[in-house]
């Protein structure tokens, strides 16, 4: 198969039928746009078992995504999409990057979900956009724009829902959206650990990529014990 | 007279009549939040005396500011406001620190004129904030986000119409704006070349702060250049 891609996490590569994909979800774990990197044997599997669900249970509530199916324990079948260049973030509790930009706590909850969109450019370092920007580099337009945020928050209330079942509390997570072969703005990449923040709503324990980032514990332990419940959850 | 507030750029003191201040301008000149630092006889007038036709300018086109008259060659008579913590920027040809985050070339013409909010907190450095933003901060309700931008985009028009009189390009600028004691959203602080970004149609040459920031020329000369095409224009 030809190598389409390759990023940190995952490479995608062109099958035999147009406009569709094979991802495999590879055992790299990064930080910090690169600075810290680790692999860790298992964790391709677990993302790829994680995101698989996930999209189904998405599926299930009415939000369609690129997933087609699972293929093995680390590969995924999806539609090939034209990705729309931002980052698209939910928060509903402030943490990370918040926290160091703008006069938010940790764990203080936000008063309503917050959408923000980042510029997928690693050179610029993945820069925090407003819709007049979107708009100036030509990324999207208006009807489109409220489209993302609207699809954006859609996809927040059915995670919280999931997240609510496991007693976890979705803090933030980052989504990516392309376009199908309609025009059809739909949800593309991955949704799991190592892209949302998901806390033990009594305990605070994370379950989430933080784990790595602040060298908390062990990620793979805490990938596994979030695999479990969530399996849990969509039976 | 008591001091209330000393900036980088002005003093603002409070007078015998209430919801009256007194700004005086001085002859420091900063750049890069402070780290570049000098002080040159004669800014403060030269920046007083344009801020002052700029306001009246600005009045005799329909919008309304802080000014009231001006007192001495350094100092102005100004309305009191409540300062909405904002630096707004609007932008028609991209310059300076867009050029850095974003893919704008310096000089580029932007498709339409764009409006940027900067939260004004100097440990944050002015972060770039997005609508979402300013009002999960609790800085303006949708309503008032609403006529900053608006009220923003006028002030940009007349400015370019005055502007264009000097055979100068009005690349962008940044203002501030408070609430009067009757609620009303009114431009404030200073429009000057400290605060804006002008460079003549055909030369090129500047005549604002990046002669400063970049070292290329004589400040005072550039804004005594400056404060005479203007008084030209306003005649
Ligand atoms: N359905 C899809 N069609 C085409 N591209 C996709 C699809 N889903 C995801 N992608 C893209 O595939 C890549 C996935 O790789 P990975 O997540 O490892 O990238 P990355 O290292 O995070 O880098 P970046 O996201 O900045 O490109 C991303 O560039 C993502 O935008
Ligand atoms: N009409 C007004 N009423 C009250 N405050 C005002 C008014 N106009 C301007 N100001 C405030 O007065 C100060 C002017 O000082 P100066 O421009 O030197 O500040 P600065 O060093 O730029 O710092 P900063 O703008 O970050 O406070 C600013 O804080 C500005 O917001
Ligand atoms: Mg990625
Ligand atoms: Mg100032």
């Amino acid at each position: 198969m030809e190598l389409l891609y390759e990023g940190k996490a995952k490479r995608i590569y062109k099958t035999d039928t147009p406009n569709e994909l094979h991802v495999q979800y590879k055992d790299d774990v990064t930080a910090g746009n690169g600075e810290k990197h680790d692999i860790m044997e298992g964790k391709g599997r677990l993302n790829n078992e994680i995101s698989s669900l996930i999209f189904e249970y998405l599926h299930d509530f009415g939000i369609e995504s690129h997933f087609i199916k699972k293929l093995s324990d680390t590969e995924q079948l999806v539609r090939s999409m034209k990705i729309i260049p931002l980052e698209v973030v939910v928060r509903n509790v402030a943490a990370g990057s918040i926290t160091k930009r703008l006069p938010f706590e940790s764990g203080q909850p936000l008063n309503k979900p917050l959408v923000e969109f980042f510029y997928k450019d690693d050179a610029l370092g993945d820069p925090l956009i407003t819709d007049a920007h979107v708009k100036a580099l030509n990324i999207a337009s208006d009807v489109e724009i409220a489209a993302l945020k609207t699809k954006a928050l859609k996809i927040n209330e059915a995670l919280i829902e999931l997240m609510d079942k496991m007693n976890l509390q979705l803090v933030d997570f980052k989504i990516e959206f392309g376009k199908d072969d309609q025009g059809i703005i739909t949800l593309a990449d991955e949704i799991s650990p190592d892209t949302c923040r998901l806390w033990d709503k009594d305990t605070k324990e994370n379950f989430d990529k933080d784990v790595y980032r602040k060298s908390t514990g062990n990620l793979l332990d805490a990938y596994e014990a979030f695999y479990k419940k969530l399996k849990g959850a969509v039976l």
